[in-house]
């Protein structure tokens, strides 16, 4: 946990954006996997750790912004409990902890809520559930049909919470980094493992060890795989082979919940063939675009553009493309290799605030998402400020599906040479990824650099 | 999966058993953990697992006894979706593979529902749903109070589903040999790492990488710790000392989700002192004396009972207890070293069955559960049949908080040494375990042995 004054500062600002009326933070349950009492690892919600930083299941959190009081509400564990699980805080304690004068029982929090209701001044603010039970919970405590919850979260929450969240501290920005230097030990080691005859799932399986043995879960499902072209795969079948592209896209939560996110591309068995080199060094060339540009000020949909442009000079210099650049990059006929945006913003959550709706979190009433295939696709699009974390994650990838509807449409024929086309159908993809933190003058790439470079990738492979 | 044939035996054999009416079997869907779309890994139920054996999300699997008929009911995928994710089999294909003739819609399943219940004919089966979202599927379905869906799970259905899943299968043995072979480089890759100045959380990370590697998920949280006798102990954030106990309890399940569960305890720095051999020595003597008598025949509870003689005795030499181990055993003065039960079914689940309720599984109108401390918390306790797979795993553990307790209440006091109590209260704990196949005339031990005796884990940690 950070210091108590942290948690006290956070939910002093969030009152006071408020302003008025009764915010209520859920924390999570434990998740049951097969059985009731065999469950997921604890997973806090990531706005609950923000404002409480504790970690214990079944907590709810109350900011009451008009007298300027917090609460936490939880049922106290059974004093026979003791026997089996050591001793354990109260909740008045753990509430103390985190500078929360005010504690009770869940009976206690629903007895607080009628109140506020027979007042007839309440106004509640909460934000969007996504776990079926904190849906039920909310609808049991406010008498609100179990389907309508989700559409009464507050917006002037959610936005309250984006502003605070969206700027990372400098204690924020040593956990991301300690999440990237364990990320660092998953990759390095995967990549020497890349080698033919491997299965997929033996490396995923290697990395979310890795995780663990940095005392924290992955921070998403492990993506392995040698068919990079099919971007939501989460299957680790495959038998790897000399000739493919790996992807590897993954990273890990510190104990705290802090993420990281990498990628990296390698080719299986540690040597590049020239197909392999030519889209690898176009990829890296976009990547280190976005480096080079993103500072306060710009946006990332303008970051996304630059980075376009200089993979589609990539492509038709490879004779994939054709035609004026401006009017490929205007046409978006480029997204047709890269059909997801740039990046996103990361903290507590890998696509952090993701359940505040990402058009809350990446947009904003100046930059709105675009409608262009790809683009459109850009999760954070809005001008970046010093202490945004966002990833930058160009990639090239040949989805057979996609090449041959836009074939069959004619969607940006005038600069896709499809004949071109059908000769790289069978390469796969390519995927580079990194955390960057924007800084006052421009941004700063987290974390000890892992291998990226054709060059340091070769040599670690091979080492 | 298995052959075809498999799931449509018994299928067949469940729509016989019960006779009249429709079962409904949820699958289970994703779980989100901090969004809504960043889910944990996804784990079918394992009712849906051993009788449609499929592994997609949302589905739900529906029996008509009265006319023979097997549904699938699940919307498609949207065909766009071809695009992220490559091609996809269809609702009706799924159905096909497992020997599924009918398949539909979600929209459908309700219509189905309120067809039945227009018909005024309808009886519903299903079994108690431990996730919120299928309670709430449940509800909406059939028109019952969410608090009050868990009320009408079906017993006959439960019984039924008892009955086929307790007798494992040839092919059902092989899968769990699996995951015992994956838990053998669990165990035997963390006892090499149990050296002084590790973490717990690093040892329990191997693990869960271990448990990847052979391509499936842990079967429950890792339990890694020197305080075992803190038995609800998922903490992993100790730091290994020389003198104190490691206990590691963990297994794995295969790709299909069959399980391992095995437990080893090992001295930290890989020597044992003289109060750890002999402590170890007794569990091992219980241990063995389980694996001696289990048969057909013999109720699990009498094996409970001698395994407690084994250690009641040992106990008796040490001094710890004292005066007529029939009066000892009888008393359940023992339990205070020991408050848990020998062992639980395995299969599907790490816990086998026990979402249909443990005494359902456990326990028949012939066997009841015991009231008695220690005794009353085995979780299996009726007579073995040839086909069942249990686990053996009698423990040992000082904990301080039930010592003082059971001291002040002057419980047992006849049959314990209190005063000889105290020199042990920092030992920790001691458990063993392994999964044995009751045979037809006795026990089998499943899969490759794992180190278990002093001489054995001496040798393997410092090999």
């Amino acid at each position: 946990m950070f210091p108590k004054s942290t948690y006290i500062q956070r939910r002093e600002q969030l009152r006071k954006d408020i302003g008025h009326g009764i915010i209520i933070i859920q924390g999570n349950h434990e998740a049951p996997c097969n059985y009731p009492d065999n469950t997921y690892w604890f997973r806090q919600d990531s706005s609950f750790l923000y404002f409480f930083g504790l970690q214990r299941e079944d907590l709810v959190g109350v900011l009451d912004c008009d007298n300027g009081k917090d609460y936490i509400f939880a049922n106290d564990y059974d004093i026979n409990d003791i026997i089996w699980t050591g001793p354990l805080p109260s909740v008045k304690e753990l509430a103390a902890s985190v500078g929360v004068e005010n504690s009770g029982s869940l009976k206690d929090l629903q007895a607080f809520i009628n109140n506020q209701i027979a007042s007839h001044q309440a106004k509640f603010h909460y934000l969007p559930p996504y776990r079926a039970d904190n849906i039920r919970q909310l609808s049991t405590l406010l008498g609100i049909k179990y389907d309508a919850v989700r559409s009464y979260a507050s917006m002037d929450l959610i936005l309250a919470c984006v502003k605070q969240r969206s700027i990372k501290s400098g204690e924020e920005i040593e956990e991301i980094e300690r999440a990237i230097a364990t990320a660092y030990n998953m990759h390095v080691g995967a990549m020497k493992m890349a080698m033919p005859g491997r299965y997929e799932y033996e490396l995923a399986g290697f990395m979310q060890g890795e995780a663990w043995k940095g005392n924290g879960p992955v921070s998403f499902p492990v993506i392995m795989t040698i068919h990079g072209e099919t971007l939501h795969n989460h299957n680790h079948d495959h038998k790897l082979e000399t000739g493919r592209m790996l992807v590897m896209d993954a990273g890990c939560e510190t104990a705290m919940n802090y993420c990281s996110d990498i990628t990296r591309s390698v080719p299986v068995g540690g040597k590049f063939n020239d197909r392999q080199r030519a889209i690898y060094n176009i990829v890296l060339a976009g990547q280190l675009e976005c480096i080079r540009i993103s500072r306060p000020g710009i946006t990332y949909q303008e970051v996304h553009t630059a980075v376009s442009r200089i993979l589609a000079q990539g492509y038709k210099d490879l004779g994939i493309l054709k035609g004026n650049l401006d009017d490929i990059v205007a046409n978006g006929a480029h997204s047709l290799l890269m059909p997801h945006g740039l990046g996103h913003m990361m903290g507590l959550d890998v696509h952090d605030m993701e359940d505040y709706g990402q058009i809350n979190v990446g947009y904003d009433n100046e930059t709105r998402p675009s409608e262009q295939f790809g683009l459109g696709s850009l999760r954070c699009g809005r001008k970046l400020q010093p202490g945004f974390v966002v990833t930058d994650e160009p990639g090239c990838y040949f989805i057979p599906a996609l090449i041959d509807k836009w074939n069959a449409e004619g969607t940006n024929k005038e600069f896709i040479n499809f004949a071109e086309l059908e000769k790289w159908k069978d390469f796969g993809g390519i995927r580079i990824e990194d955390d960057i933190l924007i800084t006052e003058t421009g941004c700063r790439v987290l974390g000890k650099p892992i291998p990226k470079t054709v060059e340091e990738i070769e040599a670690t492979m091979n080492a």
